[in-house]
């Protein structure tokens, strides 16, 4: 009988928050109802807590929990990121029975297609998701899911100063104040423009199911506009018109996804959680711009009300 | 006069948690009674938050704040890192008069001078070191320092099969009972080990003011041993048997740091917030192993009593 | 008719080497006789040259090639990586008819399934693959596949010491040299040992097409041993042992796959370029340490024989 | 007397191309004369050959050749970056009696003050720099040293697009070709713009040694405009502006870079290797633009002529 050193009493008796293994990569199939399904490499994060008088956690308990529900997945689809995350929690806790919570961080890329603005030619969009399960022995789970995407900002306080630059510069050609406000509406003016980065993460709960392509069309909603691998010309001046009509800070990307959130998830108990990151990959800066808002529903709808 | 977009009413009317940049570059040089200065290459994330009635945040102001207090090193030195973060967060509320909280999170590394084990030869280490400060308007802040460095972890299940292993090998050669208990406790048996990373935050507090170096000894008391950029032949020999007389788990790793921690930081109030990491890079798997401890020294202090 | 800024003649009339986009995410399947297909989350870097007479590439047609290929591998499947890229330089050539050169540069993890070596669990590995074409219009090509693994490697010289160390202490407990030349060869003794990646690239000809199986086999047999995800304790024994009974440098690692190399490719012509790398993450250092040997087949065989 | 494993005979007598360490971290600092010194964190990447007849590299030595050449800079200051990693490659091949060939990379980033275009206030810069040796036993050798810059870079094609949009509308709206013609040269008009980074490396000769500003010079040649860490609206404004008169593919930024060099080195031999790359982060994208040149300056010269 080999020893195993793990059940021992340690030296030191103090309990351990979190023990476990991250970077486990899997490949996972989420099937869809009349599509294809959904294929990810996914990296997973699993976690559980130790009691003070057991020296080690079994670690590849954790693998056995994370490929025993990916297998089932055969016989057993998913059809959300979250079910397959609350299934490993559980997994968890039944395999290590001396944990009072376990936890699971999983991310993964997801590649969608989509179509360009004007020439209607297909194209595609790597979106990240994130799904997170937190869950106690006998009690009470905490689910998130999230994603983030890719997008143009366009800044509007450079755009101001362009135009009250181009302004003055009319005014001297000779352009009359009509003709140079009808000017400032009708052409789209500098400003410095860059990748952004939106995240959106929010807490399923048990009558809030939110779907990933909910959570997409929320974080798109706070940027200037769309991006694309593929654009033609026609494409190229729509994005780059789209985006300088709208042009938007940081703040306002956070303020607007926060916007479009609480009308979108109109179900969500009051208590829900939800957060929202927008950074800015500045093209005048060598450095990045982040707006943060972390909030409950309720504090939203009060806020917007 | 330029337009000022940031001063405007914002079109959605939330507040946010967060609004700043990150990754701001600066050389910083932290003078040392007696030694020379400390050079550090240091990256500032800082943050404000904003209220629901402005636009946006005039972030230029965030840079011209780590700037000046960094400037101003040079006729008034600063001998920790956690003054520094201090002295910016104060800067970041005066010049930002509508936030009512302001952050600063910085890293940075520092090459530490040191002796290898036998050989007694100079050589030298990185340590990363991270400073935090949050401040609210008028009133309480939190202040955090803290370290991480590598080492080599041996593993502890893995010497025990070994062991079993060894001793019935040796029992079939012929050795006896007191002769194999002698052999298994004078040479070192083959276990897999590793590159470790251990990281300790810890809060700074009005009358408790932790030093670098103090952490970087907490840090270091969870491996199996340290590590070497330069190593001889008796230098090598010296690290592989201290590592395989004491190998470790993460689990452990996390409960000696936090052990070391309790009576190195015997005036830290009872509510002071400590934090502790262990990650092991694993050399027979592809992933990494991590354990964790989120505590008040309170709690430390009655777990261990 | 919108403007074609691209088709212009530039300002500075220079001809550049590489022109094009890097980062192209893509899902492929790669079919296999009687298995089921190989799914990759693959990034393309792919390029085409530029005359001196023309401002721009239209870049949007790089991606169109990518896309084209890829989306013909439904109706026309592939079985082989380089095939995939062979095609798409084709591709770019033929859309950008003022290119002499189109080259890509293809790289993915692959989830492979194995079996651990005692308990025979189902576990699996991440391989990274590459592939490379490079193609000169209306000429010659060249093109390579690669493979990166993960393995255990031990250090020989460390365990030498401990040896000499050991075999010391033996002799102060009574053991007489034949004890100790027994013991020495039956109990596996410590050393440092750490997580190593190996790499081998090699050329693909006419006659002769390397299989990603082989060029895996071919990286493995340079390190002390395999990894794992799950290591049932009998499997960690099996892993260690086995890895210390075969210590290796990273010197010996890239000879080792040379070796095999030489072995595995004796219908590889005497020209083919081949390519080895082995990095070690070492335990008892910060920095990792390399060994690479660029040759052709011909300059191995001659220097084996 | 311990044993010396790495002077032994290997299994296989293959030669190695390169066997070595990377990743070593060294505080440098280059004294310039009637400035104050720069300080560096500099990283090196150190390798040696090794004979088919020898089982190992002394690593400890690579270490060691580091230090002593960095600790003599003390009382022996070097004012290049190149002088630095000449010195490191002889020492590596005094102390590895049995390679024929030495190299050394080295990467750092440095710290540049500057003032703002419009304001003039004081801010800062990150540079990447880099510096290669390689020498043979007895002979030639080959020296480089490169820069890297980040800037903005502004699409001249989606800027063509708009004006062409533009032009249209503003017919509409009732001008004159003269009046928008007139127009057109004032105002900045909107296209996609983006962090850029631009990098240009050269070989060092015996009579032609490139300063690190010039190098810099001729890497931001390329792009549409600077980029600052603080700008002033005013600022802000001018950047924008030149950037958007300005606009630059990555083919125009390698060119445009290409035929600065011509001119500032003037005194490099016509056989003198020099490369260049640009690299922007497209907006409008998810991946990123590429263009390379890789010549001697004598072909940069009968291209240019």
């Amino acid at each position: 009988m080999l020893p195993d050193v793990q059940l021992s009493k340690p030296d030191v008796e103090i309990g351990l928050s979190r023990v476990g293994a991250r970077g486990i990569r899997k490949l996972v199939q989420v099937r869809r109802e009349g599509k294809r399904p959904v294929i990810l490499i996914a990296s997973f994060d699993v976690y559980v807590d130790l009691p003070s008088t057991r020296k080690g956690v079994n670690l590849s308990r954790n693998f056995e929990a994370v490929d025993e529900v990916i297998e089932n997945l055969v016989r057993d689809p998913i059809e959300n990121m979250e079910d397959l995350n609350i299934r490993i929690v559980d997994e968890l806790l039944e395999r290590h029975e001396y944990a009072t919570k376990a936890e699971v961080f999983m991310k993964a890329e997801y590649i969608l297609r989509k179509r360009t603005p004007s020439s209607n030619q297909q194209t595609q969009e790597v979106i990240r998701i994130f799904s997170e399960a937190e869950k106690w022995r006998g009690g009470e789970s905490k689910i998130y899911i999230g994603v983030e995407v890719h997008g143009i900002t366009a800044c509007p306080c450079a755009q101001e100063l362009v135009k009250a630059y181009s302004a003055k510069r009319l005014e001297e050609i000779g352009l009359d104040a009509d003709q140079i406000s009808e000017i400032m509406k009708s052409i789209p003016l500098a400003t410095h423009n860059q990748r952004g980065r939106s995240f959106v993460k929010v807490e399923v709960r048990e009558n809030f199911r939110p779907r990933v392509e909910e959570l997409i069309e929320v974080a798109k909603s706070g940027m200037s506009y769309e991006i694309y691998e593929i654009l033609k010309r026609e494409d190229e001046l729509e994005v780059v018109m789209k985006a300088h009509f709208n042009p938007r800070f940081v703040e306002d990307a956070v303020r607007l996804m926060a916007k479009r959130a609480v009308e979108m998830f109109s179900s969500a108990p009051d208590d829900t959680r939800i957060y929202f990151r927008q950074i800015n990959e500045e093209s005048i800066h060598q450095h990045d711009v982040i707006a943060e808002r972390v909030a409950t529903m309720g504090e939203l709808r009060d806020e917007l009300s």
